[in-house]
């Protein structure tokens, strides 16, 4: 295994098992009654979305957006010392964790061993499970492709003795590399003292099966920046500590993850570039919805917000509907629901509205409410939506909305359908 | 078209295209790392779902619960002389719509256009969308669809002008046939009063290629049994104006549509058994929620808590999760999130613990927050989970749960994975 510096992100061969979709009648959002195209001779077609076999509501990905973010967010790890492992629970799309690698990320990040899995399917070299791993059928299937593919890299976390003892029992002939998680107060998952980490860190290091890469922690659910630069600071001298113990393996670097989407300056000043007295660090940086960005939870969370000289993210995801009723003064029903667009960190935000071609800006409108199939939006007096009027969506929090499809078009700024996205949930 | 009478339910053949499945990496819950086992020889297979190839979390359905939900519902609308056409959004799979139709059901209601593609490609004859459709791409699809299947039977709404014009210029050979949608004040799409119904379904019935086969309603939306009462008359009513006025095309039975899952009691007295003055009626039941039933949503509101004596339902839908986490006393943290379990209309409920093949009842356990892959559950004192430990969720709002996955294991009651529903969102 080549763990690898912050900045060699050898890319994997992200190919095998995820290509070849169908574009069929399975494929919501588009009206395909017929054999089934291709994804790639769908693609080459260049369909508008506005007169091509889709049937609303249909979610959509901006090309640009993605790339622009995918490259913003290379170019911010790079610059700071930081080696990224993507979130890909994000969009669980292979082809943009190709992306994301090919951009010089040194692996990609999963919650479940569900989705490790798929970046194994899906040739990912190196995988960092940010989560506890409990679970002997999967632990055993991850020990044995361990022992298969010895250019496959998994990290995953411990928390407890009784996750050391269940990776220690599964253990193949290569041993389980695992974080400690550090938790805080009131959080998540992970130890909550650096002593009761250490001491953790210690059985780890003496179980057979089981060695120790570094430390691994979550600021996501912390209230604000003064917590965050503690809680990281904690998490650095917690990984000085292991270092001065001498409880992680092997020469190579130490690992040192964190990361959500919320608070990766912090992260890059407290954590990007630094070693151990003579040991190196791979400080691991965990974002991943950044890659499509929001209209919602995130535009208004983004680290870009303070530091606007370093970059922007672009809202990559649309939702588009089509108005099915104006049964009353003041509102109108689209067929856009919960089953098409997130509602758990804001509900959709009206964009634009489109009629015979023409598109204006959604000034007056606001959805108020969805149910499985219908949204309701609230009119503004003067606000004239009429049935069978198109209007497009920002969504806010990407992870609720790439899971609402199998296969999602992605659009240029013309909204011509240039890819189809598979996403594996 | 043959529509037939309350009790002739003329099943569809319910299966081409959505069978043979594949069990693989690609069906989260499953621990297929192979080439993949085909879904009648992982069934034969029996495995129990503690020592199978499942990782947690698990979102199972049980066959006794489902059967037995389908036969009562089926007995309950022909005792009460209703024709049944369950809303098939609530699962989409086809397996569950063809034991649904097997059982004497009408034909199958959908939301969207969509959702009426998979019922075509599953062998659905009869086919009500319950909803608005001015998608010129689907309308355009659906009419050759009429046209390429004499035995297609297709249903609509229209509340406005648009939707009737959409309809008309999209009909082929067949006409449309349409059902005038009367809604309420404040309610979602519909007509707000009789006389603009009558209106739109004389609009209707002089519109080239479109015929009005009858009213539908929903009387979800309402706050009790007197506004629902009231309403359902208000929609039997105008059914009879439609009678009277002459706009119902042909012979056949005029359509009288209602019923969600939470007030089929009163549908039933208000519209079972109805006629028009020497005129058939065909009064459609779509509650569709009833096949899972829950442990939450619909757990409060089913009407057979008002007719106990009429039968019962059995919540037919459980997720299991790991704990994966007891970090600090009074909070173990499973692995089990917004992508696994519904959260929009009540959390998932703590039924049981199980550990080392040992059960118990989750007394004192209370889940109390979901990210997208943890569930936060709050322990009472002298509640000892340890991680590693199962527990079994009921869950609220069975729409909201099919749709997180593709395959579903069927388990009898030794929890034997004997069946693999597919869903198709």
């Amino acid at each position: 295994m080549t763990e690898g510096g912050v900045t060699s992100g050898v890319a994997g061969d992200v190919s095998g098992g995820v290509t070849g979709g169908v574009v069929d009648w399975r494929d919501t959002g588009f009206w395909e009654p017929g054999e089934g195209v291709g994804d790639e001779e769908f693609a080459a077609a260049e369909h508008s979305l506005f007169d091509g076999p889709f049937t609303w509501p249909v979610l959509v990905a901006r090309r640009d957006a993605l790339e622009h973010n995918i490259a913003t967010m290379a170019a911010f790890a790079r610059r700071h010392g930081l080696a990224l492992a993507p979130h890909g629970k994000a969009s669980m799309a292979p082809a943009l964790w190709r992306r994301q690698l090919d951009a010089g990320a040194w692996g990609i990040t999963v919650a479940t061993a569900n989705q490790a899995l798929v970046c194994r399917k899906a040739g990912v070299r190196r995988v960092l499970l940010a989560n506890e791993l409990l679970d002997g059928t999967a632990l055993r299937g991850l020990a044995r492709e361990l022992d298969r593919d010895p250019a496959f890299a998994f990290l995953f976390y411990v928390d407890s003795a009784a996750g050391v003892e269940a990776a220690s029992r599964a253990a193949g002939g290569r041993p389980f590399r695992v974080l400690v998680e550090l938790g805080h107060a009131g959080g998540r998952t992970g130890c909550r003292t650096a002593a009761e980490a250490v001491r953790l860190a210690r059985a780890a290091a003496a179980a057979p099966g089981v060695e120790v890469a570094g430390v691994a922690g979550y600021e996501g659910g912390l209230p604000g920046a003064d917590e965050v630069t503690a809680y990281l600071r904690d998490l650095r001298g917690l990984a000085a500590e292991f270092h001065a113990a001498g409880v992680c393996a092997g020469g190579g670097p130490i690992v040192v993850s964190a990361g959500g989407s919320a608070w990766f300056d912090i992260v890059a000043r407290e954590l990007g570039g630094i070693g151990f007295d003579g040991r190196e660090a791979l400080p691991l940086l965990r974002s991943g919805a950044y890659v499509s960005h929001d209209d919602g939870f995130y535009r208004v969370r983004t680290p870009f917000n303070r530091i606007p000289g370093e970059g922007r993210l672009e809202p990559a995801l649309e939702v588009w509907a089509q108005v099915l009723s104006v049964p009353e003064p003041g509102l109108a029903i689209a067929g856009l629901g919960k089953r098409d667009a997130p509602y758990d960190e804001g509900l959709p935000v009206p964009r634009r509205v489109r009629r015979d071609g023409v598109e204006w800006t959604a000034e007056g409108i606001a959805l108020t409410r969805m149910n499985d199939h219908h949204a309701y939006l609230a009119l503004m007096p003067g606000t004239a939506l009429v049935p069978g009027d198109l209007v497009c969506f920002g969504v806010s929090h990407p992870c609720t909305a790439f899971d609402k499809r199998r296969a999602i078009p992605v659009v240029d700024e013309d909204h011509r359908v240039v890819d189809v996205l598979r996403t594996f949930f």
